[in-house]
């Protein structure tokens, strides 16, 4: 591997430095003049050590390993969730939700039109997404493996997976929204304590907005918005009226808050004005009181929207006594807020100042219950880690692991240790370790983090940038996701994968917290023909309706005529009932393409063309007379 | 690992010959009656030696190692094109072509939407796409660099990749076809022999249909097509009408023969009688006679297209002195024809037969040359492979490994002992290893396999069934991409990588074959906005151009005002020249967003909705303060 060619020709002798200069911080010198810290910037050389070696390749699975930890990623403006195999960090599967999927036929099939939504003519109303956030549903402070929710931060949609067959069924679009970044179910209900699971999830607006949007120009009156979806019936329940612009969410483990940390609190338009204050603000909700007063009917509406709003801006909340909000202040431009899987602490990280802010969830209730008379009271660790501060996972041993963007590293910091150096013990060592990532990390995540099951195992890092460390594939570089060994003092680099851009957010858990079905059904299927007998052609005027069932190696219609002109609907049912024995639907210039799993029923509407002969045909390979599977569609004058 | 309660839940007790009978040839009674072949079904179990140990962790490379090979896989009905580093197996890159792509913008922005083909509406033609088959270009018998190519089975459409920029460039739609499958690029001019390198592509329609397609339903006068294509104009030079249905293509290294691989020369409608006949055929086309044929204007033309057709059926081709095609006997519904690479053989895969026939093209040339009387004299061996022949792959030292679905191996056997065996020498030994596989494999290659430079190194197959190997997933399983380490005289499995749905063919090929760009250059942009001075919004009745730049961490204009129902045309130029620093550009609620790549220009059109404030903002991870990067757009009444 030492005589790399390919590598040399195609980048240039750039140090790790020098890039970071060039790219990450380019046209930055405010940034950087005001983040200059030298001994918060010092790297501590990787190990490449035996050590290093054998967790590199326990990362390689022997054929026929399997993984023993799921992956739950967004897929960025790629638009879908995937699911890898950890510590493999192999992609297993990918979701199709908030855009089309031409495998699946997501955005073909009847039913996945009606899941995404249409216009009037029939037609998609979105084709493109922008994914950052997956959160599960919790029980007890762990995954229950009912549902995930995946947000797109274009469109303002909230999407729902079904664990149990890994698919997509439900998407909602938030209204009085723009900008929906943030995403995170509840733990459990901050009053009704035999509700230990998930009921909410909550949806932080990051773009701020005129209410309701006239156009105005003056951003002064903008504002954002956080909102309340409700697990099962997937409506929004209610909605908060807020100051700043939402990056992330998170939730308590007792159910009584959640907390979005918010940059551009002065509200600006443009980039300097949005960096401009010192000081930003994690922004906690007190889940029952606003509930309280949309049940007291202390709400307004906004435009079309008939979901109840409140009013949770700084100036609306400064009595602790009715607040519903309170706004801490973090270091300006904060990004990520993060439970520690003990339930005390929120930890938000910097972003533009070097430091993570540790808050104390009690005193923040205390506040609230006027047993506290300054809120900040609250911040019991604002410690120094390092250049660009993004987002922080836990191992359950008390230490917290928080991506250094312009450092290009992770940071391993003890958190009681920050705590007691906050308080004035200044040979409190926080710092644990630093490890270089290659390049630009945003989100990590750890095994098990968000849970009060936090296993402290393997760490994984979303590198924005992966520059030289694949074989060059044009302009287009995939990410670059590192799998890090957490289970020992030092942290050790296992793997670098390439990953299509561009995830964001995503969590790992043990394979065992769900239960996959892997063959559907029938009765799931309103529309199911479940005996091959059932199949033929059904005509009403110009709407005609095919009947057909699948059974490798053929479809129970030879052929099947339609005219010009009609609106056909064809109705498949997969009958084999075989693991993993799926079968495609394909009609040539009919733009038609879709799958049908064992036991799956899945139906298409096409207006049939030209007159002629179309040989539909299975796309999924499915036996040894696949390429003679095949119906024609005799499309006749 | 041993404790794999997932597994257990998830898939029932199946033995591996128990899923062999219910899945691969469930409701097959006939196919497995004529092949009940015992001795060729025996599996020898494969090695789990030190050997293999130390085979499967070269599959990994260490954190910044790089793979040595790039592999350009089909994306099947996900429509895309895949580029893979091995040994490692991680996918690198997809390339989108047939089916838009949210990611890139591919389908929303104006110059691929160009590529792609519109409807009079300007909605895409096809968003759906079955990609097979994917070649690159050849010189003097070894991949150039320069292009490949990349099949759409339902709409009949070949594309073309730059393999500078690693983009698609051009899509062709070929008339008269319906189920384009196999696609092989020439090696050389049959004629002319400065033009050692490619020229033409050659590609094989697999449906039969009535010429014109007027939707008759006597299948009996169906015909399909063999197109080809001009490698730089991407037009259709001419078109041969046959019989059968063709499968693969191969070309030879002299440029003078192409072939299919045809099944269902029966010409049937239903699977039962396409696969009635004993033999079908290997199909040979004088590439020099058919050109010298239409430069003679000894054609016709089908429809409305304009492209020159010869007549290459049986009927009219019995007379070898005038043959444009020769029709080789083959056995029954053969898959797969690949050239071997010291230039003397093409080789067929029995699929319904357990055999493999040598063809050797010397023999066929003396045919048409009238030096041989009997044209299945070119058949030198026809040697018993096991069950469900379908692909073969070379290792450039006399071995061929074909895939055998049913029995779900790799067979590795010896051509010339092949040839001896068929010749008479029943001592000859010409299976030399087999290797099961999991499970059901179709397409395999190996490393520079169909090039004279075939180093038999590394051999990667795609396994249609995966079932066991990876986590659940839910219904739909991944594909399993087993990579095989054939340097020894023992196949030896490295690793199992799970790949989405559906490839089938790929090459793979050493990395310093290809120059990739990783920065686009600013003039191959006509409408590039080279300075942000050139920035501005200019009005010409409904029609509004608004032209911009990006420059971490701002777009050069700051907001900018259309009225609603504007007919929007929106340029960007990202003027960052960095490496990687990829920015993208979101449109809430208008259906936008693309990236545009260093240096590189896109545009969209779009009409303004309603009135409203609408935050523009990069999607793709840029800089520090990529969150703030945005521009407004205001909607006015």
């Amino acid at each position: 591997m030492s005589q790399d060619k390919t590598k040399e020709v195609a980048t240039p002798a750039l140090g790790r430095r020098k890039f970071l200069n060039t790219a990450a911080i380019a046209s930055l010198g405010t940034l950087v003049a005001c983040n200059e810290k030298p001994g918060s910037a010092a790297a501590s050389a990787s190990p490449a050590s035996a050590a290093g070696h054998a967790a590199s390749s326990a990362s390689h699975l022997k054929p026929g390993e399997l993984d023993t930890y799921y992956g739950l990623w967004s897929g960025g403006h790629t638009g879908d969730m995937r699911v890898l195999g950890l510590p493999s960090g192999r992609e297993i599967h990918r979701i199709p939700c908030f855009v089309p999927d031409a495998l699946v036929g997501w955005g073909v099939t009847n039913e996945s039109k009606k899941i995404m939504g249409t216009k009037a003519d029939g037609s998609l109303k979105y084709t493109v997404a922008d994914s950052h956030h997956t959160h599960a549903s919790y029980k007890d402070g762990n995954y229950d493996g009912r549902y995930a929710w995946i947000n797109d931060k274009i469109n303002s949609r909230i999407a729902r997976i079904r664990l149990d067959y890994f698919v997509c069924d439900k998407i909602t679009q938030l209204p009085n929204v723009q900008g929906f970044h943030g995403i995170f179910p509840d733990k459990r209900d901050p009053v009704d304590e035999k509700i230990n699971y998930t009921t909410r999830v909550f949806c932080g607006g990051e773009f701020a907005i005129p209410m309701p949007n006239t156009g105005s120009e003056d951003s002064s009156k903008y504002r954002s918005m956080f909102s309340c979806v409700d697990a099962e019936t997937m409506e929004v329940r209610w909605q908060v009226l807020i100051d700043g612009n939402c990056d992330l969410v998170a939730t308590s483990y007792d159910g009584k808050l959640a907390a979005t940390n918010q940059y551009n609190t002065e509200m600006g338009a443009h980039y300097e004005d949005m960096m401009s204050a010192e000081r930003d603000a994690c922004l906690f909700y007190n889940v029952a009181r606003i509930e309280a007063a949309v049940k007291a009917g202390k709400f307004k509406t906004i435009g079309d929207s008939k979901v109840p709003v409140v009013d949770g801006t700084r100036e609306a909340n400064k009595d602790p006594k009715t607040a519903l909000t309170a706004y801490v202040s973090v270091p300006k431009n904060p990004h990520g807020v993060n439970a520690s899987p003990d339930g005390k602490y929120f930890i938000c990280a910097g972003k533009l100042s070097p430091t993570g802010t540790v808050i104390d969830l009690s005193k923040v209730l205390d506040w609230f219950d006027g047993k506290s008379e300054k809120l900040d009271a609250a911040i019991v660790a604002e410690v120094e880690l390092g250049l660009g501060p993004l987002h922080t996972a836990f191992d359950g041993r008390g230490n917290a692991y928080t991506t250094l963007f312009l450092d290009s590293q992770v940071v391993k910091w003890n958190v009681e240790a920050a705590i007691k150096f906050h308080a004035g013990d200044k040979n409190a060592k926080y710092v644990v370790d630093r490890l270089d990532v290659q390049y630009q990390p945003g989100h990590l995540n750890a095994s098990q983090s968000e849970t009060k099951a936090a296993d402290g195992k393997y760490l994984a890092v979303g590198c924005k940038f992966s520059k030289d460390r694949f074989l060059p594939v044009g302009p287009l570089h995939p990410e670059n996701e590192q799998m890090i060994d957490i289970s020992g003092d030092k942290m050790i680099l296992m793997a670098d994968h390439p990953v299509r851009g561009e995830p964001h957010d995503f969590i790992i858990f043990k394979r065992d917290l769900v239960r996959p079905k892997q063959v559907y059904d029938l009765n799931d299927f309103p529309n199911a023909i479940k005996d091959p007998k059932e199949s033929g052609v059904v005509r009403n005027g110009k709407k005609v309706t095919v009947k057909m069932t699948s059974q490798a190696p053929a479809f129970s219609l030879r052929e099947f005529t339609v005219k010009k002109g009609d609106e056909v609907t064809l109705i498949l049912t997969n009958l084999d009932k075989i693991e993993d024995l799926t079968h495609g639907f394909a009609i040539p210039n009919h733009n038609v393409n879709f799958i049908v799993n064992p036991q799956e029923t899945a139906s298409v509407t096409f207006i049939a063309g030209n007159p002629g002969v179309y040989w539909c045909y299975c796309t999924h390979f499915c036996h040894a007379l696949h390429l003679e599977m095949r119906t024609r569609m005799i499309v006749e004058a």
